[in-house]
């Protein structure tokens, strides 16, 4: 984390709450969680996470910002793939520890090649095992869209 | 957790995001991330977790079970409160971390008595102090539906 604080600090329960003072609850990993959907859908396109510096980018330019806990790493979304987020609207829950994003969203949010990262059905009420259903249609080719690891 | 292990093991990569099998990556917390939309309006309520026993519980009885991080507890979504949720639908996202259910949701989800956690909007792009805007109208009086902490 960098040493700026672009955000309040947050306080009391009923501060958090029913306060008008954006003050992010950070986990000890320094991150909040991120869901994003589709503005036009519904759908909910992806979960990931922000950091403070992704949070702030994220309000401050409307393009999605994020945090990879896999790479360590802050990340515009798409800036590989071309496949940006442009933010209609952002929310923050009630103990301020996630935040919703409404977004416009370039061709697919996920790296394997679908719309949405929530491709896969679990059904439910059936008892033994758990088979997964696909739902979504690959609409890119991820080959072609990231480049290769090693 | 429990010694019972009612979902597979994680894998490779390409048998998470390809594979028809549900092999939840539990946190070194044991728990997955939860988002619960709107089955009507596809607003996210909620976001909440799930360790093994709660995921499982939600998959066999299609009602929300949730695992409280506060309260170190299993926890039936309106236990309290009569406000449950029927789950219409489940998701698993790519790397299965995370799962999206669509429910039916019995008057409002947040604690707080509104219809969704997230009933206040961040406004984008403003330079200086983000001052939260209220989005969500209460629907019911939080202190008639829980019992008071004392």
């Amino acid at each position: 984390m960098s040493e700026k604080k672009p955000f309040a600090t947050p306080g009391a329960a009923t501060e958090l709450e029913e306060g008008v003072a954006l003050a992010p609850r950070f986990g000890a990993d320094g991150l909040v969680t991120c869901v994003a959907t589709d503005a036009a859908s519904g759908d909910v396109l992806m979960v990931a996470h922000m950091n403070a510096e992704a949070l702030a980018k994220t309000i401050a330019s409307g393009e999605a910002w994020y945090f990879s806990r896999s790479r360590g790493a802050l990340w515009r979304k798409g800036e590989t793939s071309g496949h940006t987020q442009r933010v209609v609207e952002m929310r923050v829950d009630c103990d301020q520890d996630a935040v919703w994003i409404k977004v416009e969203q370039v061709a697919g949010a996920c790296h394997t090649g679908r719309r949405s990262c929530f491709y896969r059905a679990v059904p439910l009420g059936k008892p033994g095992t758990v088979k997964l259903e696909f739902r979504g249609e690959r609409i890119f080719d991820p080959k072609r869209v990231y480049p290769k690891k090693d």
